[in-house]
């Protein structure tokens, strides 16, 4: 079995070799540069991860890795459009460089890009590793798709939430493993459990995120701290807020929700989750995630050392403090 | 073999019967409602058409037809919010209706639906329709691409005018008869051949396109007679008259790019390109493609009974009047 750094690595020059068309140079340009941004590379490590477990080639699952990379990064570039996002990843982002319809464009031969890496897939295992992907596919525009429409409702409940983080984060947690499962010959009821590991785990990823993002070291984490806080953003936090506090913190709430003076707002919304231990809300139904996560990579039918890369490093993504 | 009609109705029946998920509701309702437009189903006719050359169980090539049909209708989504158009068909555009955000999402998720018919069909000939199918989509986003640009450039060249409209609208009519030679059980050199007829006869449509703008007979062109000359639109004529034309013409026509007076414009674009027989060498030009079509539909290996009913369409179509 490859370290996790060595999978990174692999993956690393695998996405350097991939060559787009020249011309149009507008139309390709975006999909190299958007690739080079860099990024954790979370998800393709978990394909090429899980079909190691299974296959002892892990070569054989590259395309498939490739293939979640690049739609990944497809969706990024629609979804900054959407967002009106001017960065990512401190860069420009497409539609800032290109203009919208180019970006528009661009992402859609991308994700036509990501179709061509799988259909590199052996035959014997394309058909399941397509619709796997289909889903997955499926499933992440379902979730920009409440995303969006949340931003516009004020009453947007918790189960609510987690439906919505689920599609647009989770199931292509859960796609990735399931996919390098299929591609690495794992029985279809192993690539479920591996499904069911990884989107529970990509949920419990998602709350730690929120989380961090109010209750992280500031020396340590990337982002402002307090950053969900001052652009209203409706996280587990919130949402928990909201249903737990008086009508008295509520109205206090309220009116935080239009403060521009941002130090005052985030001490304010932060004593509030502190008085409704908010907090310890979300690290339970994280760690709910968690739970259910690792109950179902217990299941999977392969030798427990097989599973310690995985779990080394899901384990180091959630104790993470950034 | 079926006549046209009966493909048609074949393929109105399977296109009803495609049910989008319910929710949600604002991702899915564009699919449908865009798919319902109507139009002339010519690409996954031509689908099916070539499928039953091959093979007389045409049912096994609907799934190939509905990707087709359904690739071409999410392009029309996203082409309709880069052309900022607002109707399609008689009816607002699906960004007017839902917005443009929603537009790009559905768009996303249409795309992911063609996929997914695709994936229905026979493991024998999966990987060779995919692949098929991606370089006809990748094609089909590098023409509108150049499409784009050309609308900023003033110096197009007639080869490059003939490559874009060969990749925007050609590309897609010869993969759709590759693909349903595939799906049908071609050898690989027949489905190619069957390309080459498709990509030619794309051309020799869109220049007839170009031709009935002008010519047509405006009691039975669909469209505004001279809705091209009125838009400056670049088409085979326009780039034609720019090559022969005297600096005086060239003068001419120049001015008449602002002009507003649009039956004015349209008589002076008119009587030139009649000066310089533009009309003669745009049908020399798509009789050229016509005539490189039949001679590779002359090549397949089949019964030329089998060819009789692809051929009555094809010429029904190009002797069209609207």
């Amino acid at each position: 079995m490859h370290t996790i750094f060595e999978l990174q690595e692999l993956l690393e020059n695998a996405i350097r070799k991939v060559e787009y068309p020249a011309h149009p140079a507008k139309l390709y340009e975006p999909l190299s540069y958007i690739m080079r941004l860099g990024g954790k590379r979370i998800r393709p490590v978990l394909v090429l991860l899980s079909s190691e477990m299974f296959n002892s080639d892990v070569t054989i699952a590259i395309e498939a890795a490739l293939a979640i990379e690049t739609f990944h990064n497809f969706t990024l570039i629609h979804d900054d459009i959407m967002d009106n996002a001017p960065l990512r990843r401190g860069n420009d982002t497409v539609h800032v460089k290109w203009g919208v319809n180019n970006a528009i464009l661009s992402g859609d031969v991308m994700m036509v890009e990501a179709n061509k890496h799988l259909t590199n897939l052996d035959t014997k295992v394309l058909k399941a590793a397509l619709n796997c992907f289909n889903t997955t596919a499926q499933g992440v525009c379902e979730g920009q798709q409440l995303d969006m429409e949340f931003e516009q409702r004020a009453d947007v409940t918790i189960p609510e939430y987690i439906n919505m983080i689920c599609l647009k984060t989770a199931v292509l947690v859960g796609g990735s493993m399931k996919l390098g499962a299929i591609v690495g010959g794992a029985q279809a009821e192993d690539a479920e459990l591996l499904y069911t590991f990884g989107e529970n785990f990509g949920l419990a990823f998602q709350l730690q995120d929120d989380i961090l993002d109010v209750y992280g070291d500031p020396l340590k984490f990337g982002k402002q701290v307090g950053g969900d806080i001052i652009s209203n953003k409706q996280t587990f936090l919130l949402l928990k807020l909201k249903e737990l506090a008086s009508a008295a913190d509520l109205e206090k709430l309220n009116a935080q929700l239009s403060n521009t003076d941002f130090p005052t707002k985030i001490q304010v919304l932060t004593s509030l989750y502190n008085k409704y231990k908010i907090r310890e809300l979300a690290v339970m139904e994280m760690q709910h995630s968690l739970n259910t996560a690792f109950a179902a990579l217990d299941q999977v039918n392969i030798d427990e050392e097989k599973k310690a890369a995985l779990t080394q490093l899901s384990r180091s993504l959630i104790d993470r403090e950034h």
